[in-house]
C-alpha cells in the first residue's frame, strides 16, 4: 500500500488524461482518425516550440532520434563537433563514431558547461566541421548550457547545431524559430509527461538542405521517408506506437493550456528551491550552470548516494536518481520537470532529509524542506 | 454511437488486462520492479516460442527489428538472398541495400510462396550467401511460406535462415529450438494483442556467432549491448517503452495460459471459415497457400476495394485491410489473430457482405456468413 512516486528526470508521472489516451483500443494506424492525430500533434508542437517547422515523431526512445540527426544531415567522413560533458554528450560521440563520421572532442569536466568562445576556437581552426552536437541539459550532470550563444557562433562558421533538448523541450522555453539551433531533438518520457517510446526531431530550413546527404545506413531513422509521410500525409513511414501518439496528445494539449512560459517560471522556483534547501543543509549543486529541469546535488564524502536512493525507493516507494558512470554513488538527483509540482519538491527533499538522517549525516532534520517552503512561500507573496 | 471494430492484420484489440497495463504510471526503467518485468516477459516468450534463448525486445515496431537483424548478423558487400513476394519481402529488400548488403532477389508472384527446391539453386549457385530473408506469413498476401523446408535447405548450404514472424508468431505454433530459423522477428501489435511501438528478435547459437560481424553503422539498433543488458541484467541498454512492455507482458500471460496449440487451431478455424464463406459468393482467396491469421481475398474487377473498406469503416466504424501497392482496390484482408474470435469473424464477413451488396455485387445476401456460421457448428460437433 506504499503510495508509488516517480519523481525521476525521466520517466515522469502522467496526467490522468494521458493515461486514460493510453487505455483504449489502437487506432488503425492508416485511419483518418490516426492521420488527425498526427496533425493535432503537429500543431501543438508547433505552438509550443514558437516555429513554423514541422516536428518528426519516431517510434523510438529519444537515442534513436539522435542516430537519426547522426545519419541524416551528414555523411561518413564528415567532421563534427561534439561537447561532451557529461553521459549524453558521450552518446553522441558513441553514435557519430559508429556512423563513421569523424567527431572531434571538446571535453569539459562534468557539472561543467561549454564557453561559446571554446567552440568559436574549433571552429575557427577547423574550417571543416559541419555540425555541433550538443546537449541543451546535460541531464547526467543537471547542467544547462548557453545554447543560443553557441548556436550564435555556429551560424558564424556555417555549422548546423544540433541540440539534444530531451530534459529541455517543454520545460525551457526554446523559441524554436529565433534559437539559433539548426536540429532540435527531444523525448515522450521527460517534460512531456507522456510514457517512453516516442523521439521527436524538428530542424529548421537550413538543416533541411542537408537532409540526405548521407544516402545509405540509415532505414528505421531515414527522415526523407518520415518527413515525407507524415508532413505530407500526416502519417508515419512505418507503424507508429498508436497509443503513445495518442498520449503525445494529450499531454501536448495540456502544456498548451498551461503555457510553456509559466511551466518554464515554475521548474525555475523548483529548482531554486530544491538547491537552496540542500545549501542550507551543507550540499551543494554539481553543476556550475544548474538546469531548472533537474538538480544534481553532490554528497557528503562519507554518505553512499547507492545506499541513499535505495534507502527513499524501499522505504517510500518514491523514485529519485542517483549519478551514473563515475558520478555513481556520489550524487543524487531530483527532476522538475513533467507532471511534478511544488508538493512533489517538498516530498523529494523531505524523503532526502530522512534518508540522510538514517546513514548518519549530521545535521537538523526538516531545515531543508523548511527553507524550500520559505522559497516557495516568498514566491507567492512576490 | 458507433461502436470501434478493429480488425486489420495489425494493430489489433487489446485484452482488457493489456489495457489497464497502460493505464499506469511509468515504471522506472533502472529500477528493480521493471527488471522483474523483463524477466518474466523473456520466460513468458521462451515458453510460447519452446526455446531455450532469450529474446531481444526494441522499443521500435517491427521494421526496426528486421533492420536489426540485417545491421547485426551481416557487413557490407556480403552476399545474401531475399524472398520479395509482397511488400515485406520489398522491405527486407530495401534494408539490405540501404545498409549496403549485396540482397540477390528470390522473386515470386504476389500470392505465390517460395519453393524449397528453388531457394536450394539459389544456394548452390552462390556459395558465398550468407543468409536467406523471408517473412513466415507475408502480411500483405496473406501467404504462408514453408519456413521448415526452407530452413532445411540453408541448414544444408550453412546460410543463416532469417524469418519475419510478425504476423506468424502468436498465431502460427513455432517450436523455435527445431525450426531451423536462425533468427525469428515479430512486432507487438499483431498476434501479441499489444498495441504497437516494439520489435521483438531472438536467434539460435549458429546467429550469435555472427553477432557484432558488422562493427559499424549501428547504435539504436546494437543487438550486441541490447544482448549484454537483456540477458544478464534484464534491462535495455536505452530507455524502453516501459508501458507497452507492461502490456505485452499481461498479453503474453493471456497467450499462455491459452496455449499456442489451441490458438493456432481456433486461427486455422476461422480461416477456412473465411475461405469457404467467400469462396461460397463466388470470391477467391489471392493465396495459393493462405496462412491462417491473415485471409487476402480477391474482389470482382468491377469492384472498387478502396470503396469496399470505406464503406465498412464509415457506416460500421469497423476497420478491414485493403491492399497494398498494386493489390490497391483489388482485395481485402481480414485478420484471424490477436484478441479476434469466431464472432469477430463472423462480423467481418457480414460487414463485407453489406459493403457488396451496397457496391453492386450480385449475390444473395447471408449467404457467406451462413457458410462460416456452418464451418464454426461443424467444428463444434467433431
Amino acid at each position: 500500500m506504499r503510495k508509488y512516486r516517480i519523481l525521476t528526470p525521466g520517466p515522469t508521472p502522467l496526467p490522468e488524461e494521458v493515461k486514460a489516451a493510453l487505455f483504449r483500443e489502437p487506432l488503425y494506424h492508416r485511419s483518418q482518425a490516426f492521420k488527425n492525430v498526427v496533425k493535432e500533434i503537429q500543431e501543438n508542437f508547433k505552438k509550443l516550440l514558437k516555429t513554423k517547422r514541422v516536428p518528426i515523431i519516431l517510434s523510438s526512445s529519444g537515442t534513436g532520434a539522435m542516430e537519426a540527426s547522426v545519419v541524416n544531415f551528414f555523411k561518413p567522413g564528415e567532421d563534427v563537433l561534439v561537447v561532451v560533458g557529461g553521459k549524453f554528450g558521450e552518446r553522441f560521440y558513441k553514435i557519430a563514431k559508429k556512423f563513421n563520421l569523424s567527431p572531434i572532442v571538446y571535453e569539459i569536466e562534468w557539472g561543467d558547461y561549454p564557453k561559446p568562445e571554446k567552440v568559436e576556437e574549433f571552429l575557427k581552426s577547423n574550417k571543416n566541421i559541419k555540425g555541433v552536437f550538443m546537449q541543451i541539459c546535460e541531464t547526467s550532470t543537471g547542467t544547462f548550457y548557453p545554447y543560443k550563444e553557441i548556436g550564435e557562433v555556429c551560424k558564424k562558421y556555417d555549422a548546423l547545431l544540433i541540440a539534444d533538448g530531451i530534459t529541455a523541450a517543454g520545460v525551457y522555453d526554446i523559441d524554436f524559430d529565433n534559437s539559433n539551433i539548426d536540429i532540435l531533438i527531444t523525448g515522450s518520457q521527460k517534460a512531456l509527461m507522456t510514457p517512453p517510446g516516442l523521439g521527436i526531431i524538428i530542424w529548421n530550413e537550413k538543416a533541411h538542405k542537408r537532409l540526405g546527404v548521407n544516402k545509405n545506413y540509415k532505414y528505421y531513422f531515414d527522415l526523407e521517408a518520415e518527413y515525407k509521410n507524415q508532413v505530407e500525409k500526416y502519417q508515419t513511414a512505418y507503424t507508429p506506437a498508436v497509443n503513445l501518439f495518442l498520449a503525445l496528445n494529450e499531454a501536448l494539449k495540456l502544456i498548451n493550456k498551461e503555457g510553456i512560459e509559466n511551466i518554464e517560471k515554475e521548474a525555475k522556483l523548483m529548482s531554486k528551491a530544491t538547491l537552496n534547501a540542500f545549501r542550507e543543509i551543507g550540499l551543494k549543486p554539481l553543476s556550475k550552470n544548474p538546469a531548472i529541469g533537474v538538480s544534481a546535488i553532490c554528497l557528503p564524502e562519507d554518505i553512499d548516494g547507492v545506499k541513499l536512493v535505495k534507502f527513499i525507493r524501499e522505504n517510500f516507494n518514491m523514485y529519485i536518481a542517483g549519478g551514473q558512470e563515475h558520478l555513481k554513488g556520489k550524487i543524487f538527483r531530483l527532476c522538475h520537470f513533467g507532471y511534478i509540482d511544488k508538493f512533489d519538491t517538498l516530498n523529494q527533499i523531505s524523503a532526502v532529509e530522512l534518508a540522510l538522517k538514517n546513514l548518519g549525516y549530521d545535521f537538523e532534520v526538516g531545515k531543508a524542506t523548511q527553507k524550500a517552503l520559505k522559497v516557495f512561500a516568498e514566491s507567492e507573496r512576490s
